[in-house]
């Protein structure tokens, strides 16, 4: 951890004094909280458009003002807080998973799409469609109680590299869009993740990597079924879809997992649309905002012509909405952590 | 609010600076600290069980604590925080609503179970059994937005009076258990209701009757349908079943919404059997806890017969296990705040 990690931390807490102490803050915690807690965002646009947003509905007396208990962020994960090229970081998982249980299914060989899998065809996995995906989620996600899967999960982070930047999955999240979590949470905000990627494949890391907590994370989920084995209870994942946390499903996991409307929506693609239209057409102060993939020396550029993450009717219906976009390559002073 | 209630609620912010700083509390807020936050409840062995559950988990450095994050307590609701007889609130609910819409509806005269419903005849109304059931959900629950819909319900527990308490329902809610759940957040537990209940008949109403914000309450659902209208977004509500938070669907939906095993579960009857097995069979300090009725003179007395609330096969296993089990004619020297 870094000193400004650590830093971040500290405010966190002065925060949450000045929550619960009202304006009885010392001068000293005052400046603290004048401090750009986002520092790896240039002094552009969108970073005046978030922090205008924080101070209208945190000014006590205000006409923006929003109580705490309804300061909620709901934030997209796979491209909005870490990278989803040249493919999602979960797909990567179903693939080494099929590789690793190769060995118990010698009759992968001949079936697809694990026979794609196991010759590293992509061409014809992609083309394997929905069905295809199915089968292999199921084949790697399902079949197993879920503290197997969490642990299944953790000890794939723990060594598993992408390919281009040689790192851990969980060192490839945006070190301003962790800025933005631990920036809105210093001024009273509950921040959660509402994904389209899988709840149980997030929430082992999310409260490490993200400060988000496992029950602040809304995602899709396949089922489970609670059983006793031998004297002892567990719940055993199902080869069976459960909820599918993307699109106009967004809107309907955030009413059923929070139950409150956010008032801050974040992502990156078409597949945040609904989220941020729900979030931000409800009257009052609401930020909608999206992060542009323009950098592709630094990160990846992509926007309508992408199979993973694909941006093209949002972006369209942004300045209509008032919704921020975001330029990787010229509002981020930095992408990563490690740079 | 009454002078114990203010007390309890600055006990709760003295506890959450006390998380914050560690152990360097003023001798004032440790004394505090110590204070009985349980004082409807008799010094029996079911409070000190509570007490010294709590003391195990909260002792830093001792060999059963568990940290503030780890610290989940889920109660169910009816019959574990308030009354549950002669029927569920949320079926009282859907009765009134009947009668209410009736005259929208004049083919529900010669339709049963609306017909047994307009006639107060509950025992055809029972023998129409779960179709039944799902008759009168659906005529009342759907076919509205949620908004609306929350409105409805809050529109409704504002006016409707219980029968033999001549009160409104929320006051009809145990104090010695908001004492319980006041208790457990000052000691740095996160508090959740885990209730075979309508999850949107709940969320208007428990963050100001039990301190559990929406975001902390989980129950059964309908689905629902994200849509534009005339420009603005929706959610509608599907006659449709999508969980049923009950029984061996409690374990379920703790690990769907929370994300993390209980270390503490509260419950009074058979639905919430699979809730304490999940809970207290793993290992650690543990509490798993029921609420048996036992006092016709000020609320109800029933166990092993009865529709609502059955508790049978739960109380014969509580020893074998461990479990609480709270004696309400005996244990509680107070059973509702207007006492």
């Amino acid at each position: 951890m870094s000193f400004s990690i650590d830093r971040r931390a500290l405010l966190t807490s002065a925060a949450t004094v000045a929550v619960l102490f009202g304006a009885a803050l010392p001068a000293s915690t005052q400046a603290l909280a004048q401090a750009d807690l986002l520092p790896s965002w240039n002094d552009v646009a969108s970073k005046r458009a978030i922090t205008g947003f924080v101070a209208r509905v945190t000014r006590q007396g205000g006409p923006d003002f929003v109580p705490p208990a309804e300061r909620i962020a709901t934030f997209d994960n796979d491209g909005t807080l870490w990278v989803e090229h040249p493919m999602y970081v979960q797909l990567a998982f179903a693939l080494d998973r099929v590789k690793a249980l190769a060995p118990l299914h010698p009759e992968w060989k001949d079936a697809q799409p694990f026979k794609a899998v196991l010759a590293g065809d992509m061409k014809t996995l992609a083309d394997s469609g929905e069905h295809g995906m199915a089968e292999l989620v199921t084949a790697t996600h399902a079949g197993m109680t879920t503290e197997e899967f969490g642990k299944i999960v953790s000890d794939w982070l723990a060594t598993a590299r992408d390919a281009r930047f040689k790192r851990p999955y969980t060192e490839l999240s945006y070190l301003p869009m962790i800025e933005l979590l631990a920036y809105l949470r210093a001024n009273g905000f509950k921040t959660f993740i509402v994904s389209g990627g899988g709840i149980e494949f997030m929430r082992p890391w999310t409260e490490r990597v993200y400060g988000v907590p496992p029950e602040q994370v809304v995602g899709s989920s396949i089922k489970t079924r609670f059983q006793m084995r031998d004297g002892r209870p567990e719940l055993f994942r199902l080869p069976e879809l459960n909820f599918i946390d993307d699109k106009a499903g967004k809107p309907v996991g955030i009413n059923e997992f929070i139950g409150r409307r956010p008032i801050a929506a974040f992502g990156n693609s078409d597949g945040d649309l609904e989220m941020l239209q729900w979030t931000t057409m409800s009257g009052g102060a609401r930020l909608g905002l999206l992060v542009h993939h323009t950098d592709a020396e630094r990160e990846y550029a992509y926007d309508r012509n992408t199979s993973f993450g694909r941006l093209d009717k949002a972006l369209d219906m942004a300045a209509t909405n008032h919704w921020v976009v975001v330029d990787m390559k010229n509002d981020w002073k930095r992408i990563f952590a490690f740079e």
